[in-house]
């Protein structure tokens, strides 16, 4: 045994040595607070490791595979760490593999492309194709830090989902390395390939675990011309969640539609303060956007005001931004408010297919009287992907039991409804435990398969998606993130 | 030797009498005229093999992968055959599965989805979805004809793909069996999931090499409320190419974007006798085609008209569907008129890359002369996917010797272009000797890896996409299919 671990100690240390030999010292990080940042993610589980290494170049990371394929060691790719499910912490340690330096932006606006690099900032690239009347969808909520390669990691939604889809629908390519440092390119500068299986998009969504994303090259659609917001107060959480089927039924493609539940409108207008109706109160809420040309906005407003006007019992429009950030400020009060009820914060993205979200809405109300923990709810309703945010007191074991048992209720309850466990943050560690209740035995076999096939010494991200890892069982980092509490439905 | 034959004859008898058994009689053909149309695609490379299967349900479709899986028997899915490729017919034997019966349209209105067993055909689903008032873009030409279980399998196109995307854009989920007859659901009535690998898409493009599909759930969208069709014609190839880089520089979004080069408006003027412009001939032509509110249309038609005006030396327009068939005839007439020169075509459906497009089209100018073989390029301007129809006399071995030259040199310098060999026929026999030159040995590795991983036993349409055949060896089938030399780029 001894003499087993003494080799282990050696491989390691004549992996770092030939690691720091090939890239040098300045990309090569041993020790130190940045070390330390990168040894969790969002989840704050953090792990030690030997080596965050600071990619500049594609050719850094073929090297750095290429070593770590000789040399056995794990690596965890991460962009700026935004990951809630433990994706990016180095839970087998070895080498973090961190790539926000490769952060090029390039559009080309005659092909409606982004060329970018993994570690570009997701608004940065939003805000790089406006400038050319261009207009990349997915919107994370922590968009103003994560990066592509992230969201491309775990497939990335966002608020416009329904209306615009997902990261996946804007890939047009990948580029990368396998886990033994070969280069590889999924696609190219066009839209369209019948060419051999389509690794690209097995690859996205599959958290760092097959590949490692050098070179991004995205679809941009034409800017929408105006948008036009309604937020509408339903008399229950059955009517509002109506609304939404009456809204998919009515041919409306709004590119947002938010539900907020009873407890989340608590959260927003008796602790955020903030309160968008005189006339009612503690009333859930769909938050409605709809854009594109003027002359559409008029004919989609005139048909949702007369249906607000049956269905809700109140409204709110604005015509412009400025009026709508007024009401979108409900969302963002609700989303930092909801801390006053617990300063930890289960948020599981989970998805119910539209015609159960009303039964999923009265299983909510069940669950949380069940396991006394407020659990205020909303989300992305038109794609049924919902938000059910936990809240407990992470030193109150008692609070942390019954919320354990609530999140496996909840993931129980969303299979049980056909739905699924996880509808835009992926697995990474949290959702471990969930996998076999999620996916059957021959399909877990699939995915199992495929990783090994793809990455036999087990390189790359290892213990995630399937390995079951028992998130109560370890504390939490008490360390503040830029975007801890703040982040923002709307930018 | 004569051994070993022998116990492979007795387990083919053993094998057939156990799916005999299992399916009955009336399901498992085993001789005549309808086994053998089933023994060949649109490619007409006919092959023998032991039992044509008419599956109905589910049921059928796990028990014949049972028992193809414990005899080794290779098996051979297929729709109605309409692919180019020889991707349907069944090159090892065995036993070929015919999903025609199993065809269920369901549309689901408030969730803009259709539930379709894989023999629905695809323009069954559309007027399905047509009937209430939801719309599914993808539209290969034979769209009369093929299946969606097919379009799965290659990932079809069509013409609305700048804007509408292909097929993959559409699928939400996928049923059906794992080769070792085990069933599993890749996504369920939901848009969005991030619950371990994406193999859904995976298996679509994956040419029935993977698994077997039961049913598909695919996405609907609001049905465009009207069109406007315009067709241009330019001075020369090079300006109307220059065309389709103004308009997506213009921020224009057509529908529809066809070019048909000088030889295709030879071969429709000439000898189709459509003749769209009185005063110009022989010059190529843009087909555009907007869609959407009449507002949009208002707008679109205006910017494009001043374009056509500046850019064009002739053009014509068209308000409704009925003059918009006259536009079209100019497209349908090309199609046939091409057999006219050959009674042979090779249609390479290669993709080029926006900025590479007028090299490409010179390209093909240069090689029509070397190999002295006409060959009328036509496609989808907008998404840079061509169709190159190599005419020739199949009885010339000298034509036929030039035709395999040209094929050969065309995809060389499609890959030089930084294009890809197929854009929405896919590999299956055709392409294979391809295949290498459009993908490094990397990423070769990568796919085979997944075959052997999932299909370890080589059971699911063996010998397609990677193994290289020789499809000038052998002689295609002298018989007629409904689509022969009709299919039409607009129904």
């Amino acid at each position: 045994m001894a003499k087993k671990s003494t080799k282990a100690f050696e491989r390691k240390s004549a992996a770092l040595a030939a690691l720091i030999e090939a890239l040098g010292n300045r990309k090569v990080v041993t020790e130190g607070r940045e070390k330390y940042m990168a040894s969790f993610d969002s989840s704050k589980l953090s792990f030690d490791y030997d080596a965050l290494i600071l990619a500049r170049t594609e050719k850094d990371v073929g090297t750095v595979l290429k070593l770590a394929n000789e040399y056995k060691v794990p690596v965890t790719t991460r962009g700026r760490g935004t990951s809630l499910t433990g994706s990016a912490s180095p839970i087998k340690g070895g080498w973090v593999l961190d790539m926000m330096k490769m952060n090029r932006i390039v559009i080309k606006k005659e092909k409606s492309m982004a060329i970018v690099g993994p570690g570009a900032v997701v608004k940065d690239i939003q805000d790089a194709a406006e400038e050319e009347g261009l207009f990349y969808p997915p919107d994370p909520s922590s968009l103003k830090y994560c990066t592509i390669g992230g969201n491309v990691a775990c497939n990335a939604g966002g608020l416009r989902g329904a209306k615009y889809g997902v990261t996946r629908d804007y890939v047009v390519a990948l580029e990368g390395f396998l886990p033994n440092g070969e280069k590889v390119s999924w696609g190219g500068e066009y839209k369209k390939y019948a060419t051999g299986y389509n690794i690209r998009d097995l690859w996205i969504g599959s958290e760092g675990t097959l590949g490692v994303v050098t070179k991004v090259v995205v679809k941009l659609i034409p800017k929408p011309a105006a948008k036009w917001t309604i937020v509408v107060a339903f008399e229950s959480e059955d009517k509002a969640l109506q609304g939404v089927q009456e809204i998919a039924r009515l041919g409306l493609n709004p590119a947002i539609l938010e539900y907020l539940d009873c407890n989340s409108i608590y959260c927003a207008e008796e602790i955020g303060g903030v309160k968008l109706f005189k006339e009612v109160s503690g009333k859930p809420l769909l938050l409605i956007e709809f854009d594109g040309t003027k002359a559409r906005l008029k004919e989609d407003r005139l048909r949702t005001l007369e249906w607000a006007k049956e269905s809700g019992i109140a409204f709110k429009e604005a015509k412009n931004e400025k009026t709508a950030e007024v009401l979108w400020n409900v969302r963002r009060a609700c989303s930092g408010a909801m801390f006053a009820l617990g300063n930890a914060k289960i948020n599981e993205d989970i998805v119910v297919p539209l015609e159960n979200q009303a039964k999923f809405a009265r299983f909510i109300g069940r669950l949380q009287k069940k396991w006394e923990l407020p659990m205020p709810t909303f989300g992305h309703a038109a794609d049924g992907n919902f938000h059910v945010n936990i809240m407990f007191h992470r030193e109150d074991e008692e609070e942390k039991r019954r919320a354990k048992g609530a999140v496996a209720e909840l993931m129980e309850k969303v299979v049980a409804l056909k739905g699924i466990i996880s509808g835009e943050h992926g697995i990474g560690l949290a959702k471990t435990p969930f996998m076999t209740i999620a996916r059957n035995p021959a399909e877990m076999e699939v995915m199992k398969a495929i990783k090994k096939a793809l990455d036999p010494k087990g390189i790359l991200n290892p213990g995630k998606i399937f390995d079951v890892f028992e998130v109560w069982d370890k504390t939490p980092e008490k360390v503040g993130l830029p975007w801890d509490k703040k982040l923002l439905p709307k930018q």
